[in-house]
């Protein structure tokens, strides 16, 4: 990298609180990292982990050098992208990473990127990337947008912004700097990601034309498309499916074209009255993304910027192309995800899942949001979290997140975390909602942990222990409070849940402590107690006795 | 009041920004408020006001007095329940009232208020109240709790939490207090407030016998109830479905009994071996009940604490055993709602619904939440309004919200804030997927002032104009950035709602402005173009001049 920026300080390196960076072998070759949650009952929980080195207490960290280039030897022994793999019926080290990381078999991961279900976004040309699938048949996933504008933010903020989003469970992160220094910033992010990166190529393309959209020519978007596969960009938003005819029908709606990349294309085909370049040259443009294995995002340049444009002719005339372009990209061999609204209302939400698989070739569809009601700026992350649920609920395999600052201003470093966390809720209920293997799991063990006032635990096993604990201690510091049975709610004589857990007791004592007990005596005791007033039940008195 | 805690100045007044308080006059008798939000534009739009006199700049707040006796003729006049006169074929002033808040007709109130499917919480003993109604048919409600518990609080903060709530939005408040002046600050919130209020009359009644729930008696539940209906207590959460025997199916939960009231229940049970007097004196109950037109709220001590514990045997079981009681206080004249959960996934949210429907004749559900997931404690307003969202678009009337503090301690005057917000979009997310009349107008007005760069009315018809305001000003405060065609997250060169500003001029200048034209004209214009290799559209200079 052309200047040095930082030093090993300037980012957030070490575990979560409650947390160790562990590596769970798989093969010879691959060694997938998860974070343990060590609990204070002596088990422990692994999760996905999507931090990379950063959490590892004993890497090194060298934003100067950048991460160690863990895929150098399974990108030299292959030509090819993950799909042209997939369909010879390769399986890949990637993908083995992946099967490895969610749980299911090499040959899975295999099956779904063969048939474009799934994506592994891995560019040759960033060796340092952590392999992860994108897909419907696996864990939903989350991208983070960070880069700079031309109003605000420097390369550090944004390389710390990659690192603390991939703390806080990114999956994947879009630089989408828009003002000065654009490829030094992502060359930064992309040395030291060890998530996949995504970019729109056509705003440094914008930005080499002095900010004139009707300057732009398919030479310069080539050139940087060329320019940003070179450094490693693994995945990238085309906005090929905006198209001359479909302009229009964006004129009558209350929110015209919301999408920058959009809104650019339409601008320069207006302005020359000619059919976008990027859709009369995607044949080249397949061309090039394949030689990298770059993964097409195809963007939704129409998608509704309001609740009343969801849905609407302009935004499907788009999603009709895409389907065509997806076509296009896999008969090259190149991995292709459809991009996804914006602003819907709930009862709007799945005609979408629907109609991309419909004209997709059920094509990871990645979504933004959508926000499910356009009056709540500043709580964007929350009306949009509402959406994103409920999309992945019907199919939808990653979620752009949404911070706080949406349409009101670029998100710091706090935004980042909020709007990430709040995204792993959305995806993580939507794994619960789908039944996905093993997503019970972490919710099954911060209840029990809650349950049995494991409070350590109920922190360590919490998206985000810090402020799960800070939260705690703003009403009770003292550490024997996290060792109480009962907490700042109900005070020491109400807690419900202590009186539960004598129900418990008192359900083992009497031999009523299983299912079966249950359904087979319980029903005739019970109508034998309520025939005869009452005498099934012996009195308990530790029922009470602490809770006095 | 026994004591003077404030002054007018303890509890924010005033109006929100953007926004001043209007009554609109129906009838002879009634002026209903509104928040009128006051566009730069000329136009206006007015708003559900649910913050009673504390947002009217005319008005004069005297805590000690406590609010206007609005209702006090309309009472005077009536003998019987809203229940017994919506049946009766009457029309009260209530219903009227009602009618004009939601923008229907009082006979539809007086029908869903006679079927039980909506219900008017009004005890005769509260007439500062601005009456609101509860059913499926109208805007979906949202609930505050507040109330001091005996680790922290005071009267003082209570009475401003409930202000606060309400300025925000919470259509009810329920004031939990557990710890001590129990009697004393439910009364100065009665007072002063313009909403319902609804209690847990069990907690007092605890507190009564000392903190030991086997110390509770009829009896003395009996006179704690009366004296919050004479109190004014708008409705009271009994949870009359916990019986003796439903008891040991929750001995193989995760999280066993995590309700407060239904874990006592539990314990009176236990320790009595007899039925639950909630249940066994549930007809006494009723014409007390009814005396007053206080309102059940038939509370689910069962309700699952956890994914885990969802939709089992023991929450169906009491909510069979709430659908008999539910006839029973109709059949008494008692207006019933029933509460609903808790941790629910979101693929068994509509069931609750549905058997809720079908068990309860349709009784207004009332649910808390539910939290979609278990795994993120300090973001449960977050997991929670995404379960709230679903469940009141599938038919639940009024939503229990829940703040970032939940699990972790007590909410203060942000945590409530943020909880009633959050709850605000989920509430009306759910009105915009039910197609509620009017609900998208609000949407629509914000979308149209966000594409046409009026900063200062996307502010104020936020649910949040300060927050929103605030966010905007950290990266563009000066005044003019206000009304600048451009915003902080793209800068003054790529705006995308500029660009797409300049399409809709170009459309309209060729005539491509209406549905009919862009249907008409340009499909054949496209295909021309499309043929013609695009000779279609004229180069509009206009498109970027303003872009540079």
């Amino acid at each position: 990298m052309s200047t040095t920026i930082s030093t090993a300080t300037s980012v957030t390196t070490g575990p979560i609180q409650g947390s160790t960076k562990q590596y769970l072998q798989s093969g010879d070759d691959i060694r997938v990292p998860v974070r343990r949650v060590h609990l204070t009952n002596g088990e422990h929980l692994d999760v996905y982990d999507t931090s990379g080195p950063y959490t590892d207490a004993d890497a090194t960290i060298d934003l100067d050098a950048g991460l160690p280039h863990l895929r150098a030897p399974w990108i030299a022994d292959r030509a090819g992208t993950q799909l042209d793999a997939a369909r010879a019926g390769t399986v890949t080290p990637e993908m083995r990473y992946c099967a490895a990381r969610e749980g299911v078999s090499p040959e899975t991961v295999r099956v779904e990127v063969a048939a474009g279900r799934a994506v592994i976004p891995a560019n040759r040309c960033h060796p340092e990337l952590e392999p992860m699938i994108i897909g419907k048949a696996f864990a939903v996933k989350i991208n983070a947008n960070i880069g700079n504008s031309a109003v605000t933010s420097s390369i550090a903020e944004e390389v710390e912004k990659m690192v603390w989003a991939t703390r806080w469970g990114a999956d994947t992160i879009m630089d989408l700097s828009t003002g000065k220094n654009i490829h030094e910033t992502r060359e930064w992010i992309l040395r030291n990601s060890p998530v996949p990166v995504g970019t729109v190529p056509i705003y440094q393309a914008l930005e080499k034309v002095g900010g004139d959209p009707t300057a732009l020519t398919w030479e310069i978007y080539r050139d940087t498309v060329i320019e940003q596969c070179e450094q490693g960009v693994d995945y990238m938003t085309v906005h090929a499916g905006v198209l001359l005819r479909y302009i229009p029908l964006t004129a009558r709606r209350v929110t015209g074209i919301v999408s920058r990349g959009g809104s650019i294309m339409a601008a320069w085909c207006l302005a020359h009255h000619r059919e976008s370049f990027l859709y009369t040259h995607f044949d080249e443009l397949c061309e090039i993304l394949h030689r990298y294995d770059v993964t097409f995002s195809l963007g939704d340049g129409l998608r509704p910027g309001s609740i009343a444009d969801a849905n609407d002719e302009a935004q499907f005339a788009e999603l009709r192309t895409l389907g065509e372009l997806t076509k296009i990209a896999k008969s090259h061999g190149v991995q292709v995800m459809i991009e996804g609204p914006g602003h819907v209302p709930m009862h709007k939400i799945v005609e979408n899942v629907r109609l991309e698989e419909e004209l997709c070739e059920e094509a990871p569809f990645y979504t933004l949001g959508p926000l499910a009601t356009d009056i709540a700026p500043a709580y964007d992350h929350i009306t949009s979290a509402i959406g994103a649920a409920m999309i992945a609920q019907a199919g939808t395999a990653m979620l752009c997140y949404v911070t706080p600052k949406e349409h009101l201003g670029l998100p710091n470093r706090d935004d980042v975390k909020t709007g990430v966390i709040t995204y792993k809720i959305a995806a993580h209920a939507a794994d619960l909602a789908k039944q996905h293997p093993r997503a019970q799991e972490r919710d099954d063990a911060l209840s029990k942990a809650r349950f049995e006032f494991r409070w350590h635990d109920q922190f360590a096993l919490s998206l985000d222990p810090d402020t799960a604990r800070e939260f705690h201690d703003e009403t009770l510091p003292a550490e024997p409070a996290k060792t109480a049975h009962f907490c700042s709610m109900c005070g020491p004589k109400f807690c419900s849940m202590r009186i539960s857990a004598d129900v418990r007791e008192y359900a083992q004592q009497h031999g009523l402590d299983s299912i079966e007990a249950i359904e087979a005596g319980m029903a005739e005791k019970s109508s034998e107690f309520v025939d005869a007033g009452g005498r099934v039940y012996l009195p308990v008195e530790s029922v009470t006795s602490e809770n006095r």
